[in-house]
């Protein structure tokens, strides 16, 4: 049997980013903590943590917390179905997409995460790396636009996200005098989330421009909101998360008509727990 | 002369996160970008990336991309004093705390970006983090919670985030009955940004609190609002973010009188260009 104080040594130590936080987290010493992963790592004969450029698991740690979050949501069922058992919250750790959790992610899981008493670990990915994640062990459930299930787990498709090409009044009328052309999607600087986002791309593409464009990096949703409205830039926000804005007259899109629809898709393994199945029922029933 | 080519490959690998990428956006085959990776080592003697468990620059690379910031915003200097020299928009790449990037930050810089032409890479970073990416050379300057220059920095003191214990009116009632006590705390369960987070833990000692409490993840600032505008938790939230939400009675204090005041304070390297000087310059003049 697998030792499981070494696997929740593991995992506060990934979870708390480093040895000293997680010793106070579980009330050990940083010597007790490094002891137990070293047994971890013994035991395995190999290490289960990379200490650069940061702290992280390697891959055969990562399949140790893949296993230990899976234990934990089985012990969950077992405590509802022997009540006198004494009963921690279970932690679910989750990948999705920022916009995602800016939007409708809040909303829609409440009511569970209260009756459930559950506690969310959320992981913030652009939307094709969450799936790696799932399938590295990291997550026990992933939002994203992938339409394809990996092997051992399913796939629900929950709704679609709608973007649009925003930017202020004065950014578009600077840039975009006579609306989109290469020329000016060449000068005019875009807002890019990050080095996965591939939105801004596919929009240049829907538009038939396919050369190099100036662009900021900001890896925040409302950020991105934040920089747009300042006039910094122009980039892909969703319609539901800009709906203020544009009522009050904030963002205009620099394309009318070239908007992006992103369809997202709960990915989850199969035997996962009734807690992941009612999370994935009341995602069943989202209009988004 | 250090070979700037191969610096260019080298940035734009770790910017874009990936081989292909990197060659999609400079015009070069994969091979050729690998070509001038495997170049740096050979010369340097050592690896300048790691790919496990992602793609990363190892401390000997992140060495040379500081390097090359540094070189870029110099050029970008010459360029001014010579303007027939060919000029490309440089990219300023900085770390800062997730909520000012939701608040005050875009405001702030929409006028430099605009007249500079210059491009952002925000690097979002808790506050105490960001500063070693500044030491690291990873970032040109850095907004964080630390009074106290690196050797070779300067620093300024931007102005101060103040932050309340809040969660919406039916948690508050519900976990907080009697408002804050360790019998509270040890059951609601709070929200923290990520593990570098000492927010919480602060507000918490500030209140005479040490033990354990139960906690959701959310790496994203906003979605930290619409968590706890949910009912999913409480958590510290800056003033400046949730006016509205306050103003419209949809989150209230828990603890009222028990906020926190971070301060904020602008790190820069001393030898760092005007553009850098000129951003420093109108940050002094903030009123937070």
């Amino acid at each position: 049997m697998v030792d499981y104080k070494l696997l929740h040594a593991l995992a506060t130590v990934v979870e708390c980013g480093g040895f000293e936080r997680a010793g106070d987290v579980m009330g050990l010493s940083q010597s007790a903590i490094s002891q137990r992963i070293k047994a971890l790592e013994i035991r395995l004969g190999q290490p289960v943590l990379v200490r650069h450029p940061a702290l992280a698991p390697t891959p055969a740690g990562q399949r140790l917390l893949a296993h230990y979050q899976q234990v934990q949501l089985l012990e969950r069922d077992l405590h509802d179905a022997l009540p006198s058992l004494e009963k921690a919250a279970p932690r679910l750790r989750i990948a999705l997409n920022a916009d995602s959790v800016v939007t409708w992610w809040a909303d829609a899981v409440a009511d569970i995460c209260q009756t459930e008493e559950v506690l969310l670990d959320l992981v913030i990915e652009d939307q094709e790396v969450g799936l790696k994640r799932l399938r590295d062990g990291d997550v026990a459930a992933c939002l994203c636009a992938t339409p394809n299930p990996i092997a051992g787990a399913r796939c629900l498709h929950v709704g679609d996200m709608s973007y649009q090409p925003l930017a202020s009044p004065s950014y578009a009328a600077r840039f975009f005098p006579e609306g989109p052309s290469a020329e000016a999607f060449q000068k005019a600087p875009a807002i890019v989330f990050g080095p996965h986002d591939q939105l801004q791309h596919q929009f240049l593409a829907q538009c038939g421009y396919q050369g190099h464009f100036p662009y900021h990096l900001c890896p925040s949703s409302e950020g991105f909101v934040r920089l747009a409205t300042a006039g910094i830039g122009y980039g892909m926000i969703p319609q539901r998360q800009a709906a203020e804005q544009l009522q009050a007259g904030q963002l205009v899109s620099i394309a009318p008509g070239q908007g992006l629809t992103v369809p997202l898709y709960w990915h989850y393994w199969r035997h996962s727990g009734q807690l992941i199945q009612r999370l994935t029922e009341r995602l069943s029933h989202l209009t988004l």
